[in-house]
């Protein structure tokens, strides 16, 4: 039910405005709003963050990375467990700005898939969204990086992208579900991109640096 | 004062012994250990376990790791500020399980210095002990890598890397204190190393997988 | 023709046998054994060497790895055109001793394939081939990394997953060929990976690291 | 005698314009500067290049990167072994476009030295000079990333950077000498380099992009 599409996830990313106390706000405002408007909203806080607002809300809460690793000697490293024990559902893999090494993923995939949490792996562009279904994940995010944090949504800069992802991610393997990110801001943008054939957006500034996140999560899901 | 030395750090690693609620016990253990026999003991957990931690025990809490990134779009990756909100008075840098890049390292001791928080750069020898040295930290724990887990105690099996790093590091940098790693458990480890001129000790397996932590830890700080 | 199968790929790695000289030796081997037999022998040398053993042998010359940069400002990084002048037809991309970012394989695929030239993408398990499938290189090498000179050859210790990789990637992609690694040195070994629906073999240590590297590899070949 | 100081070394990158043959024509041009001029000129080819290069000019050649491993099973690496073979006399180390781990960045000094050849650590600022000047390699070039390819002299820009560097390198091993780079293109410019402290200059961009590449490596050497 909670990762039942259109779906909404929210990157926190390492924003200042998204970070500690901040975090916290802006997962309640999250909260509210998927209430509200009964659209389903994930939030993907800093790893610091994410024992902290799993605890205060209700909404989904994933990781924005896991490492490729077993319980042991990993100092430093983001452990599974660990993830889900904090109370993250599922992660997100690959992002952009924490590109994976392909075994890698593979092994975060299946070890996710195995305890039981989603896992939404991101990819730059429709080779790399077949590759990453044909290791059969939950979610595919397609982004294309030079339209991430630019405010040019990609459902209008490269609808091509989305509509062939979606297409070749289906004939690959129909149980992926597609997601779009990079540049998607407003109701409209998130439209578009359902319309394309995707089942939910990816995002971090739009709504996060918007004056007011509410208002701007809330223009967001006005239209789904 | 909770940094003074003579010092005891215990990383959390990835065990799953010392991950979740068992990294909420442990940190007890330690606090109370720390209590009964006023030898200063600090934590490092995991980064989704760092805030819950903190939360629980007043002894110091520092981070496996903190990334080399200013706030911004970094996602996955642990943020300085997040860490010190979520309680950590200082970091890990560099440890061999979590190898840096030289200018990196600069990076994180400058920013954590400016922080006021506390740096404890892990080295594999004499000579990157003295280029650690070099760039100011407040702590370098030399642990040479292949004795790390091992149960053979650095202070046994090569005294002279710890007494050569003690003299190197005191002719480059003498604000910089020494600690040593690899190995240790036992109380007659702890004081091998501080005769051999340390001012501490780095250790993790000795104590996290012992059938009573407790106990070791006792004994660990029992002669000192 | 050059590229025909069956094929066998004889990487050199950095195995002090086949630096430099020795490489230059090895592969007029390799050269004489394919002249003399018929199969397909393609050579992998090292980075330095390559110039050198392109100039000196008519077989098929790869790179062991090219970066996924374009031209420019990238100090100490393999540029594809780079690889091309010096002789090579074609390269390995994310041996496990050089694994690779997921969008960083799909870029050098890219590269390559505009360049006219050869991709071998190197892959761990079935669910890894089928990824690099959907991405379009010329072949797909399985190597479960535990067999990697092991001596235990692949076809005996887990034929299923040659055939299950060599079933999906044909589903994903009929264009790409399958080869296999890992532990492959005898004739029988490679007879037994034709069998079971590769096209040929990525092979090391059996080769190289044999008393008599030609006598090693005409028994390879002996069979097919 | 060949490292002799004032030096120049010339970076070729994966520059295009240096690359294959190009690198063989600039490389005959290095060489024909440092004779007519009497000013020791060392070049930096690609890794496909090297061997090639070496054949080829009399003056030294060093690689761009080394990586840190003993010869064996490291597909795609660059082996010490193989680049002295193939005619390297030493190395750039840490280049800011190939940063290195700390440790990895000591185990190539110490390899290069026990092997005889010549090590040139690349570093971004004072601090990290100071590291590396304390892992006892040759040179120290320090570079600071923001003025690479900039065309604005660091020597004009960050006159202190040079300064501080070449006392505090002094100060912790006067074995080591320093070179400085980034933006660096004019007899001025490494006129200013000298004055300041430095024993030579690293660059790239300013020759190897010029319209008259002998007529810019004229013009920097003019004045020593």
């Amino acid at each position: 039910m909670r990762y039942d599409t259109p779906i909404v996830i929210l990157n926190f990313k390492t924003y200042i405005e998204a970070t500690g106390e901040n975090a916290l706000d802006l997962a309640r405002v999250c909260e509210q709003v998927s209430d509200e408007t009964g659209v389903n909203i994930v939030v993907a806080p800093q790893h610091m963050d994410l024992f902290r607002v799993a605890q205060n809300v209700k909404i989904p809460v994933v990781a924005q990375h896991i490492d490729p690793i077993d319980a042991g000697g990993h100092t430093g490293s983001i452990l599974l467990e660990c993830a889900k024990e904090a109370g993250a559902s599922g992660t997100l893999v690959n992002h952009s700005e924490k590109r994976m090494k392909l075994a890698d993923i593979q092994k975060v995939i299946g070890r996710v898939k195995e305890t039981g949490l989603i896992s939404i792996v991101c990819t730059n562009n429709v080779e790399t969204s077949a590759a990453a279904a044909a290791m059969n994940p939950d979610f595919v995010a397609v982004e294309p990086p030079e339209l991430i944090g630019s405010g040019i949504p990609v459902s209008k800069a490269e609808p091509e992208v989305v509509t062939e992802t979606v297409d070749t991610v289906r004939s690959i393997n129909p149980n992926v579900k597609v997601l779009c990110g990079a540049g998607i801001s407003t109701g409209e943008d998130f439209k578009a991109a359902l319309e394309l054939g995707s089942e939910g957006v990816l995002l971090a500034s739009g709504i996060i640096l918007a004056d007011n996140p509410r208002e701007a999560l809330l223009d967001l899901v006005s239209d789904i």
